[in-house]
C-alpha cells in the first residue's frame, strides 16, 4: 500500500497521534467499526473547522467576485439523470467464483483475485456509486432519491435564484462546502478515501471564451491557497488529466497532488467543465438557464471552472506535512507544525505549580480571559516538561507558563512551539502580545 | 395553519424576502422542488455560519468543561438498535381507502381524511422514520445502514475515545453540530420541520446525583444564548414535558419555545437522558463505557443532561424575530435587526456617485481593506436611498458612502442600520472605528 518503508512508518506514527489525542476515530469503533468511515476527535473537529474557515475566508469573503451556498444533501433525484450521474458514475465490479469476493474489474492484478488468487470472475457488472434512498412514507420507484455524490450539482440548480438575488455578473463565482457520499469499494488510506466525506467547491462562471485564461488562474489561485497555509512546495505538484481519464462533462482537469506517504494522490481537481451542467438542467428542468448580459441583452451559456477540494484530505495532508521529530535534549520531540490560522489549540495556559492554589487561579483566570479571543486550553496534569511535550504534539503555538514569580512581578512566560524561544511578558500587554503574534 | 392572520401575513414577508434577497431557497426548486427541502442562499449560508459559531463559540470555546466532536452520517446500524431507534422511532400511518393518501394517524382531524372528508381508513402501520441505504457493494439486509436521525449517538459510541484523549473529568460535555434526516410526512411550515436538517447537540455528562441541578443550569444557559443575540424574551417561553410525550430514553424534558408567526413551536429541547444511552451501547457492543474516577477509581454510567437545538430553527426564529417594518418619511422601511454576531453582512461599502472613478476606485479599496476583518459587500447599482434600504432589509449593520468630499477631506459616512444616524469618520480611523463597533 505504501510507497516505501518510510511513508509507511509516518503513516503509521500519523495515524497513532490522531487516535492518540483525539483528531481522527474509526467510526463505530466499539461495534467493530464501520468501512472508510471515520469520526473527527476535539482537536480534529477544530481543524477540520479551520480548514473549512481558512478556505470561505479565501474564496468567499477575501474576493469581489464569490458567493456562497449551502444546499442539501437529498435532491430531486432528476438532477442526477440531468448531470450523468445516474447513467455514468459507476464502477464496474466482478465477483470471484472462488471466494465470493467482489472487486472492481480494474484493480485485479493480472486476472487474479486479490484475496484467494483464482482467476475465474463473473462478468462485469456496472454498480452505481451512488447511496440510494427513499424519500416520504411509500418505499417504490417514484420515491427513490440519492444521497448527492458531489455539492456541486447544488449549485448549478440553483444558478438562476443566485443570479436573481445578487448584482453578480460574469465572470462569478458560488462556492460550497458540504458532505459527499460515494459508496466505493475501494481500500481508504485513512480518512484519504471516505464513503462520506466533505467537499469544497467553487463553480466560477465565465464567458465561454474566458474560461482557459480562467481555469489557469484558478489553478494558480488553488496551489498558492495551500502554500499560503503553509504546506511545503516539494510536497505539492500539478498533473494535468490525460484525455482517456477525463470525466464526462470536461473539457480538461488539472489536480493538486499532495505527496502523501502512500504516494502522490489528488488533494483537488480544478477542471473546466464547459456549460455541460447548465445545459443539461435547462434540458431536464425545461427551465431556461442562460445568462443574460444586462448591457447586451446577449443569452448564453456560461462555462464553469470548477475547483473541487476535499476537505478530508486537505485536513490529512496538512497533518502529514506538519507532522515533525527533532532530537531536544536527547530526546525525540513530536511538533506538529500546523499554521498558525489552522492549528487547534492558539494558547495553552500552564500553572509550574499545580500544588500553588495562587498559581492555579492566576492560571485559569488569564486562560478565561484570553479565550474570548481565541482558542486556549488549560492543563496542570504532569510537570512543565511534559506538559510542553503535549502541546507540541498537536500544534499549539504558544504555552503562557504562570510561575511563582509571576503572582510577584505579574509577568508570565510564553513559550514559542517551533523554536521553543521563550520570552517574558507583562500580564498586562499578554492579551495585545499574543493578538499581535497570532494575526501575522 | 397560521395562529393568526397577523402570523400568516409576517411569515409571507420573510418568506419572499428570503427568496427575493438569497436567504434560503426551494430546495431542487427547478425541478418542481422536493417537499420539506429547503437550501440556503448566499446570504443564508452566511446567517447559518454565524448561528453555528456563536454557539460552538458558546458552549465550547467560551467553556472550561467541554470540547467537540464530528461524527459520520452514517454509522454502524447496531447503533440504533442500542439507541432503540429502530423499534421506537416510528409514526403510525394510515391510507384513506378513497383517496389513497397518506397520513399520521394523529394528525386525522376527527377520524376525516384531510385530503377527501371520507372516515375509511387501512389499519394503521408503523413507519419508522429513519432513511434507510445500503453500505458497500451488495444490497443485502447485512449493508443496510441508516442515515442519522440526530447527532447524538455520535457522541456515545466515541464517549470513551474522547475520554482517553483529554482530561475532562465529570462534569463534562461533548458538543457537535451536523446534519440529521427524519422521513416526516408532516407538512413543514417553511424550514421549520425538514426532512434533512442540522442539529447543535450537546451530551453532558455528570453524576447521577448531579443530573437535575446541572439540567435546571443548562435550560438557562440555553435560553441566555438566545437572549444573548438579541432574540426578544415575550418570544421565548419554556414548556416542561407531560410524562406521556417523553422521549423512551428521558426522564424529564424541557423544550424552550419560540413564538412563531404559526404558533408557539419547539426552538430547543432540554432533556435528561439518564444514563439509556450508555448502557444500552456497553450492552450492544460488549465495550464498558462507564467513567472510572481516578481519584477514587470507582466506576459507574454517568447521567446525560442533552441540550439539543435545530440550527435552521434557530436561523428562522432569529429571522421572524428581527423582522421589524417602521414609517420612513411616508415609506415603509424594512429592516432586519439582526444582532451583530448575526448579521450576514457587517459592511456595506458604497459610492455616493457611480459615474465618479475616483470614488468608485476608493469604495472599492475600501472594501478590500475592511474585508479582511469582516464580511463586506461593494455595491453601486442604485441610488444611495435604495442602497440604504437594500442593506437595511438583510440587516447590515453599516454603511460606508465614499462621496465627493470624501476625496478631499479623507473622511466617510458611516451609517448605523437601526438608528440610521450617521457620523463623519476619518478613513485613518475606520478600520479601528468598525472593528471597536462591531465587538461590542
Amino acid at each position: 500500500m505504501h510507497k516505501t518503508d518510510k511513508g509507511a512508518k509516518l503513516m503509521e506514527k500519523v495515524v497513532s497521534l490522531c487516535k492518540r489525542r483525539g483528531f481522527i476515530y474509526q467510526s463505530s469503533e466499539i461495534y467493530g467499526g464501520l468501512a472508510n468511515s471515520w469520526d473527527y476527535g476535539p482537536l480534529g473537529v477544530e481543524l477540520k473547522q479551520n480548514v473549512k474557515a481558512a478556505w470561505w475566508k479565501a474564496v468567499v469573503h477575501g474576493r469581489d467576485d464569490m458567493t456562497g451556498l449551502d444546499s442539501g444533501i437529498i435532491m430531486h433525484p432528476d438532477i442526477w439523470k440531468a448531470s450523468g450521474h445516474t447513467e455514468n458514475f459507476y464502477d464496474i465490479l466482478v465477483d470471484c467464483k472462488k471466494c465470493k469476493g467482489r472487486f472492481r474489474e480494474d484493480h485485479l492484478n493480472g486476472g487474479k483475485c486479490p484475496n484467494c488468487g483464482a482467476s475465474d470472475f463473473t462478468k462485469g457488472r456496472a454498480f452505481n456509486l451512488m447511496f440510494k434512498t427513499h424519500f416520504g412514507a411509500v418505499e417504490d420507484d417514484a420515491s427513490v432519491a440519492y444521497l448527492r455524490p458531489e455539492t456541486a450539482q447544488g449549485i448549478f440548480v440553483q444558478f438562476k435564484n443566485v443570479l436573481d438575488a445578487t448584482n453578480l455578473k460574469l465572470p462569478f463565482g458560488i462556492a460550497q462546502i458540504g458532505k459527499a457520499f460515494r459508496n466505493e469499494v475501494t481500500a481508504g488510506n485513512f480518512t484519504f478515501r471516505m464513503r462520506e466525506f466533505e467537499q469544497m467547491e467553487i463553480e466560477y462562471f465565465t464567458r465561454p471564451e474566458d474560461a482557459e485564461p480562467w481555469h489557469k488562474r484558478w489553478i494558480d489561485d488553488r496551489l498558492n491557497w495551500y502554500y499560503s497555509l503553509g504546506m511545503k512546495r516539494e510536497n505539492l505538484r500539478l498533473r494535468e488529466h490525460g484525455r482517456n481519464e477525463l470525466a464526462h462533462y470536461a473539457q480538461g482537469c488539472s489536480d493538486i497532488e499532495y505527496n502523501f506517504p502512500f504516494g502522490w494522490a489528488e488533494l483537488e481537481g480544478i477542471a473546466n467543465r464547459t456549460d455541460f451542467d447548465l445545459k443539461q438542467h435547462s434540458k431536464f428542468s425545461g427551465k431556461d438557464l442562460q445568462y443574460q448580459d444586462k448591457v447586451t441583452n446577449e443569452k448564453f451559456f456560461p462555462y464553469v471552472i470548477e475547483p473541487s477540494g476535499g476537505v478530508d484530505r486537505a485536513a490529512l495532508a496538512f497533518l502529514v506535512d506538519a507532522y515533525h521529530e527533532e532530537e531536544v535534549e536527547g530526546r525525540t520531540r513530536v511538533v506538529l507544525r500546523l499554521s498558525k490560522p489552522l492549528a487547534p489549540i492558539k494558547v495553552a495556559v500552564l500553572p509550574l505549580l499545580k500544588s500553588n492554589h495562587e498559581i492555579v487561579t492566576l492560571s485559569k483566570k488569564i486562560k478565561n480571559d484570553l479565550q474570548r479571543y481565541f482558542t486556549c486550553m488549560y492543563n496542570d496534569t504532569a510537570a512543565i516538561g511534559k506538559l510542553y511535550r503535549r502541546q507540541d504534539e498537536v500544534g499549539t503555538f504558544y504555552c503562557v507558563t504562570v510561575d511563582v514569580q509571576s503572582l510577584e512581578d505579574k509577568q508570565v512566560t510564553v513559550r514559542e512551539r517551533d523554536t521553543m524561544a521563550q520570552e517574558r511578558v507583562p500580564l498586562d500587554n499578554l492579551k495585545t502580545y499574543l493578538i499581535e503574534k497570532l494575526s501575522t
